[in-house]
C-alpha cells in the first residue's frame, strides 16, 4: 500500500488523540450513539445514491487502486522505443514474440493491434474510447468516497441536533448546558474528522491514482500509434517524453 | 424497485429514530407545524421552479426511473453480435425478422434504420442526438429532486427563525431558552435529515440510473454503427466490449 | 401567467404566515427598517452590478417571459411536415404563400431562408448563431433574478449584524438579550424568505422557460435544415421526433 | 462613469447608516483596528495573489473600464453596411479613404486586412484570436475584485476572532459579553458590507462591460468577414443582426 | 522572489500582530497544540491526498515556480522576428547558430523542429501537447496549495470543537465559559488566518505564473508555427501581437 496514505492516517490520528489526550478527558469523545449515527446516517445515504454492486464494490476499488502500480514512464518509453526497432527492422508481425512478456492488458491490446496491420486511426480511436471508459469506471470510486465525505458532516450536524434538542428539553436552568452540549458537540466533531482525515483525502488519492493511470495510458496510445504510423525509434521517444517533465527526460536516456 | 434504496430509507430511519429513542425523548420530535413549514416550503419553492407539469410529474419520474432496468451489457453484445452474423450472411434485410422480437425501441429505431440501408454517418447523426435528448429529459428529474435536496435545510432556516423570534421576544429571562430552542431546532432537524437521507441520495440515485442507460444506449450506438460498417461479428464485439470492464469482458464470452 | 408560479408564492405565503400566526405573535414580524434594508441593499447591488438599462428591463424581462408561449411540439412537427410535403410537391417558392400565417419570427426567417433558396449549411449557421444570441440574452433575466436571490441573505446579515451590535453595546446583562436578538434576526428571516421563495424559484422558472424556448427553436432549425436537404415528409418528421419523449412521439401521429 | 454604479453605491451606503441612525448608537460602527484589518489583510492577500504590476494596475483598470463607451450596435451595423457598399462599388482599396476615420483599434485592423485583400479564412482566425486574447485580459480584472470580495469576509473572520478571543480571555462573567462581542462583530459587520456593497458587485460590472465589449467585437469580426466574402450590404445586415434583439432590429433600419 | 509575495506576507502578519497589540493579550494567541494540530492535520490530509513525491515535492515546486522568470512578450516577439528573418534570408538550417544561445527548452524544441525541416502542422501538434502537459505538471502545485488552504479551516474547527467539548464537559457553570472558549477559539484563528493569508494566495500566485508561463510558451509556438509556413517577419510579429495588450503593442516596435 501507498506509504504516504498510511502515514497520513496513522500520523493523523496521533496527532488528534495527542491533541484529546494533552485536554485531559478522553473519555467523552467515546461515544457509541455518536460514532452510530455518523457511520449508520453516511452508510444509509450512500447505499440510496449508489447501487448494492457499487456500494458493496467500494472496499475492493479501494484495495485494488491503492495497491496497483503504474509502470514508471521511463520503462514505457523504453519498451516502445524497442518495439518500434523490432516493427521497422523486422516488420509489425515480429512484435508477436514479444507479445506473451507483457503483462498490462491496455498494451497488450495495442501491440495485437500492431500485429494485426490496423491503421493508426483506427487505433487511436479504440484506444481512446478505451482510455475514456475506463476514466469513467475509475472516476466512480472517487465519487462514492467524496459522498461519504460530505455525508459525514450532515449526518453529524443530525446526531448533534437530535443531542441539542433532547439536553435543551429537558434543562431546567442554563447552568446545565454544559455537559449536555459537551455529548451533541461529540457528534459534529466524528463528522469533521472522518470527512477531513479519512474520506475526503482517500477521495483525493483516488483521483490522483487514476489520473497517473490514464497518462500511463496515453503514453502506450501515443507510442503504439507512432509506431503504427512508421515513425523511427527516435520519433517514438520524442511523441513519448512530452508526456513527463523537462528533469525527468534526461533521466531517461531510453537507447534507441 | 432497488433493494439498495429501500434499505438505506428504512435502515436509515432506524439509526435515527434509534438515537432519539436511546436519547429518551422522542415526542418532541414530533411537531406538525415543522413538518408543514418544511415539505410545504420546499413543495411550493419547485412549483415556482418547474412548471406545473413537470412537477406533477416527479412521482412518476421517479417510480418509473427506480423500477425501469437496463439490459446487461453482456446480453447487448451477444445480441448485437448475432445481428452482425445475420447482416453478414443474409444481408441487412434480413434481420426485418428479428425486429419483432426487441422490445428496447432505441434498439429498433437503430435496427430500422440498418435494415432501410442508411450509411453509417446518418445513423451514428440520428442516435447521438437521440442519446442527447433523452439525457436532457432524464437530467430534469434529478434536478428536481436535487432543487428539493437544497430547499429543504433553507425552509427549515425560515421555520427555525419563526421560533426563535417568537421565543426571544417573548422571554423574559435566559432561563426559558432552553424548551422554545429546542422546538425551534426541530425545523433544522427535519431539514438536514429529508436533505440528507431522502432527496439527495434520490436524486443521485436518479443519475446512476440515467448514466447506465446513457452507456446502454451507447453501445447499442456503437453496434449499430459497426454492423452498418459490414464489420465482422468480432470487429462489434471489440467495439462494444471497450464500454465493460476487464474483469467484466472474461465473464462475456459472446459467440460469434 | 403561469398557473403552477402563481400557486406556489400564494400558498408559500399562506403557509409561512399560518405558521407565524400558530406561534401566535405577527407583529414582531412586521419590521420596516429590517424590509428596508434587506430589499434596499439587494436593489443597490444589483444597481452596481448590472446597467441601469439591464435593471429598469428586469420587470418587462420576467413578465414577457411569464407571459410568453412557446408552440407546442406537436404543432411544430405538423406544420414542418406540411411544409416538407408543399415544398417537395410545388418547390421552396411555393412556401412563400405560407409564410404570411406564421407568428413565431424565428421560423419567418428559417421560411424566408428556404424560399431565397440558401443551402443547408448557410441556414443552419444562421440558424445557430441566432439561437446561442436568444440564449445568451435569455440567460441575462435569469441571472438577475439569480444575483437578487443571492444577495438578498448577504444584506439580512448586514441587518441581523446592526441590529446585534447596537443591542449588545446597548445591553447591561444578558437578561436583556431576548428581544434586541428578536428584532435583529426579523432580518435574517425576511433574507431567508425572499431568497428561498420568491428570488431564487423564479430564476429557475425563467431557466425553464429558456430551455423550452431553446428546444422549440432548435426543433424549428432541424426541421427547416432537413427541408432544404431535400428530406421527404417522413424524414423531416424523424429528425424532429428526436427531441420530444418516446411517449408523446406515439400522440403525435403528424400527418405525412 | 455608469450612472448606475454611482447610484447604487451612494443610495446602498445611505440605507445602511440610515438604518443604523435609526437604531441609533453609530459611533460603535466607527472603528478604526476593524477597518484596519479588514482593508489591510485583503490588501495584503490580493498582493500575494497576483503580481505587484496586476495589483497596482486595479485602479486603473476599473476606472478604464467604467469610463469605457461601446460603439452602439446599431451604429456598427450601419458602419459595416457602409463598408460593405463601397468595397462591392469601388473594391476594398477604396476602404482606405475611411480608415482614418475609424477610431476603435479592432476595426481599424479588421479593416486594413480587407484593404490588403487577405482571405476571410485569415481574418476569421485572426480576429478570433485578438477577441480571446483581450477577454483574457479583461477577466483579470474581474478577478482581482472578486478575490477581493471574497477576501473580506475571511479578513472580517479573523478580525472579529482577536476581539472575541481577546475578550472572552478577560471576561470574569458572562455578563460582560455585551459590549466586547458588540466590538467583535463590527469588523464581520464591514466584511460583509464591503464584500456585498462594493467589490462583488462591481466585479459583476465589470464583467458585463467585458461582455457588451466582446460582443460588439464579434459583430465586427462578423462584418467583415462577411465583407471579405463578397457578401451584399443586405447580407452584412442579416448576419451583424444576429447578434441584436428582435425589438432593436426594427429600430436599427440601417440604409442599405 | 516576488516582490509583492514578501510584501504581501511580511504586511499582512504586521496588519495582524499590530491589531493583536492593540487589542493587549498577545500571550492568549500563542498555543502550541492549536498550531499543533491545525499545521499536523492539515498536514496529514495532504500526505493521504497526494502520494509522497508529490508532497515532498511541494517545497521545491513553490521555490522554482518563484523564482521562475518568463522571458517579457516584447523580447520574444523581437527573437522571433529575427529568427523570420534569418530563414528567410538564409534558410531554416542558418538557425542553426542561434539555437546555443537560446536557453529556454521549449523555444530549443520549436527551433530545432525548424532545422529538422518538420511541416508547420507537426510543429503545432508537437508544441501544443508539450503547453498542455506542462500545465496539467504545473497545476499539481496550485492544487497542492489549494488543498492546504481548504484543510486548515477544517482542521482549525476540528482543534476547535476538541478544546469546547472538553471545556464544557468540565464546566460546572457559564461563568466558566470565557477563559475555555478563547483558548478553543485560537485554532479556529490559527486556521483562518493561514488559508487567507498565506496557503489560498500562495495557491493563486502559482495559478498566475503557470498561466503567464503558458501565454510565453503559446507565444513561441505561433511564432515558431508561423516562420515554419514561411511567414514574413512582418507577419510573425503580427501574429505574436495578439497576445499581448494594445498599448503594449506600441512600446514593442519590434524591428523587422
Amino acid at each position: 500500500m501507498d506509504l504516504a496514505t498510511v502515514l497520513g492516517v496513522v500520523l493523523g490520528f496521533i496527532v488528534i488523540i495527542g491533541t484529546i489526550l494533552h485536554e485531559g478527558n478522553i473519555a467523552i469523545f467515546f461515544n457509541l450513539p455518536a460514532i452510530a449515527i455518523v457511520l449508520g446516517g453516511m452508510t444509509c445515504a450512500t447505499m440510496i445514491h449508489f447501487s448494492m454492486g457499487q456500494f458493496l464494490g467500494i472496499f475492493s476499488v479501494i484495495k485494488k487502486t491503492l495497491l496497483h502500480k503504474t509502470i514508471p514512464p521511463q520503462e514505457l518509453i523504453q519498451i516502445m522505443v524497442n518495439y518500434a526497432a523490432i516493427s521497422r527492422r523486422d516488420g509489425a508481425l515480429a512484435l508477436e514474440e514479444e507479445i506473451d512478456r507483457i503483462k498490462d492488458p491496455f498494451m497488450v491490446k495495442g501491440v495485437q493491434m500492431l500485429i494485426d496491420g490496423q491503421d493508426e486511426e483506427t487505433i487511436r480511436e479504440l484506444m481512446d474510447l478505451e482510455i475514456q471508459y475506463l476514466e469513467e469506471r475509475h472516476a466512480r470510486g472517487k465519487k462514492i468516497l467524496d459522498f461519504m465525505g460530505s455525508s459525514c458532516p450532515s449526518f453529524a450536524m443530525v446526531g448533534t441536533l437530535i443531542g441539542l434538542i433532547t439536553m435543551l428539553s429537558r434543562m431546567e436552568s442554563p447552568d446545565q448546558i454544559g455537559a449536555g452540549m459537551a455529548v451533541a458537540l461529540v457528534c459534529t466533531f466524528y463528522g469533521a474528522l472522518l470527512a477531513n482525515l479519512v474520506f475526503l483525502p482517500l477521495g483525493g488519492k483516488l483521483g490522483q491514482y487514476s489520473k497517473a493511470e490514464k497518462i500511463s495510458m496515453e503514453m502506450i496510445a501515443a507510442g503504439v500509434c507512432a509506431i503504427a504510423k512508421g515513425e523511427s525509434p527516435t520519433g517514438v521517444r520524442e511523441r513519448m517524453q512530452v508526456f513527463i517533465s523537462a528533469k525527468r527526460r534526461e533521466q531517461v536516456k531510453a537507447k534507441v
